[in-house]
């Protein structure tokens, strides 16, 4: 299988230097239809790409994976589930508007775990079939790994983007909460959901943030030394020693490129909203879907079907009691980034599990969906399988620019020291 | 035409009597056959009531209107447009799959304005139909005040459920942001949309929204005497003189009737809070509907489509700055209710303006949009000429319960001294 990443600003050269849009989508067909029987990314294909083709926007000639949990007007949209076969929305999602006016082609729907939750979606990791490609964006970010578009949309709830992301050795980048609106998402939980990018590389993943949204987020050639804070947690046990050494490696890299590194220790309150994290996901989630949980129970999927069961018996004063817990620790990490610019810590336990029956944990990443705050996925180290470990850099909320200068500068620092 | 709502309250109580649920409900159907030609509150129909007449949760027997822009998997969902005409939607919305496995008949779509914002809908005023009903919730509010369904739902963005309820003089209570998950509502603004509640009065919303979500939120008998604080902003000066009256009346009664009654001067962080609610509202609005924006733009209704063009021109780092003053006015919002219960101000400019050209105005709703605060449009005055004046009580955030208690509290004491 293959594992060749297309970089965004690799495309947008091409376009720049008087390439035809048609050409780079073209390839990145040829591409999927190599490829993509084995690798199982795409749920459906355009119907239509002559369009994109005659593009003219800032990213004419870029092909976009989405998440079939995002609604297109000219695919089906099946939420991952075969409750929803062949539903096809009324409108786009706002994101896959705003992607398609700018000129970006929707190449089409990525594999999705049902409702995006962690019943297995059909894809194959992109580095090793045998393992699994991470969920519940798998199909996103399998299909940019592979080089069958150059970038993708995901979602993340618990750990949906930066886990895949790190299974796949792909740059995966969740925005500070709503920066992308997530209007025709199909939502799990309101509070949570964040729509998020995978691209090959750091500076593609911001770049494509920068164009889709008008907002100063593209990183600059030279990424200036931040102060890092690796982040000690009362989770850390769970790290895998390979992943343990994957981000003391990282720390040194950044550290001999010039960053002043430190360590941060926890505070309590983000350790009790990191366990708030649970229980708002699946009170929110039992409404979100309470149509299909009353209508087609027995097609949910079991993950999904026993998580909602729980998630109905939450009641209402335990959930506002998580939601007080998450405001707590929102506040407490603010105060995070009085020391430091970012945190580095892992994306995932450790590499993708060898296992299809998983998509793998997401327990390093529902804190900071919780909070809100920006997260992103940054590849480039492997462990001696030869399998992605993917670290995790977080900076303030809002303050996503920080967030992607700093992990370009950590990914920058990694292929300097540790090529 | 009729004037006359059918309180939640007597309905159960017939139910809890041994009335079958499916009388109750073909009282309302008549009720629609004999009226809605005239009034145009609905816009569809249930298919079928059966399910429905058979129920036995707590709100077996009710007749509950869905605005039309809330999903509904067994009927058409137009978004009052006829961009969407004929839209049958994947799934119910939660609510109002709560609102099934509760037990409530989903009688019919009530008309709204076309995704919510401000072209008229078809729907008449209740009370005098040479006036507007308001809007958007225009079906809803004129449904529940002439008896044809015993609640409704509606939506709230700028002024869309206190402003009609005034209007068509019923209870409109909108909830603190978020209390009712809004998934499966056409978004138009995601910080913003609010979904509320109509019913005959105060009491009959805040039982119907207990039984909804089996939250606390249920009035007493006798509501306990609020410390109310009469709002005074820099908008007063947009009250109609019997507007100005109504409000002196109602904090006359409450204080005849055992309320401490004082003065709360609008904060400046308030006033300007106000002013952010426009943008916000029309830069998430013209990316909500970007979709129908770039595919029929000649078919979304004179209004809204210059208020997406307004929207479309707004940059990211004017929002960003709106957005903090939100935040800022929902910090001091707080502060006011460290000397008061609640505060009692208009829930609209005046009675409803004598025109079908417009649906009136939200300006004395927006604030409380953007803060997330509940609010509750109290009925029970009138002008000279007989129109309803509604009056707003407002509570701190995540406060219902007082809101409700506060906005019973002033029923009870229009009804004593002003009937």
């Amino acid at each position: 299988m293959t594992f060749a990443p297309v970089p965004l600003r690799a495309t947008l050269a091409a376009v720049a230097g008087g390439a035809a849009p048609e050409r780079s989508i073209r390839a990145r067909l040829s591409a999927i239809h190599a490829d993509d029987p084995a690798l199982r990314a795409f749920h459906a294909l355009s119907p239509d790409l002559r369009p994109a083709f005659a593009a003219t926007g800032p990213l004419a000639g870029v092909s976009l994976g989405v998440k079939d949990i995002i609604d297109t007007a000219d695919m089906p949209t099946a939420y991952g589930s075969p409750i929803h076969a062949g539903h096809r929305p009324a409108a786009d999602a706002s994101v896959v508007a705003m992607a398609r006016m700018k000129g970006a082609a929707i190449i089409g729907k990525t594999e999705t775990c049902p409702f995006a939750f962690l019943d297995p979606a059909p894809t194959r990791n992109a580095v090793d079939p045998a393992h699994t490609p991470g969920g519940s964006s798998a199909g996103s970010a399998a299909a940019v790994a592979a080089g069958l578009c150059e970038v993708a949309l995901g979602t993340q709830t618990a750990g949906s983007v930066l886990r895949p992301a790190a299974f796949n050795g792909v740059c995966g980048y969740k925005p500070s909460f709503r920066l992308l609106p997530t209007v025709g998402v199909k939502p799990f939980a309101w509070t949570l959901d964040t729509l998020g990018v995978f691209a090959a590389g750091v500076a593609d993943a911001a770049l494509f943030a920068a164009l889709l949204t008008g907002r100063d987020l593209a990183v600059p050639e030279t990424p200036a030394a931040p102060h890092i804070g690796v982040y000690r947690s009362a989770i850390d046990g769970e790290m895998s020693a390979a992943m343990a050494e994957a981000v003391e490696r990282a720390a040194r890299a950044a550290e001999r490129a010039g960053a002043r590194v430190t360590i941060v220790e926890e505070p309590e309150a983000l350790a009790r909203g990191r366990d708030a994290q649970g229980p708002i996901q699946l009170h929110e989630g039992a409404l979100a879907l309470l149509h299909e949980r009353r209508a087609h129970a027995d097609d949910l999927g079991p993950r999904l079907s026993a998580a909602l069961d729980e998630g109905a018996a939450i009641v209402p004063e335990r959930y506002d009691e998580c939601r007080r817990l998450a405001r707590i620790a929102r506040r407490t990490a603010a105060t995070l980034f009085e020391s430091v610019d970012a945190l580095l810590l892992p994306a995932a336990p450790g590499a993708a599990p060898r296992s299809r029956d998983t998509t793998g944990s997401p327990v390093f990443n529902k804190l900071w969906t919780l909070t809100g705050n920006p997260a992103v996925a940054v590849p480039g180290l492997l462990d001696p399988a030869g399998m992605p470990l993917g670290i995790q850099v977080v900076a303030r909320f809002g303050r996503d620019r920080v967030a992607l200068e700093a992990a370009a500068f950590v990914e920058a620092a990694l292929r300097r020291f540790e090529a």
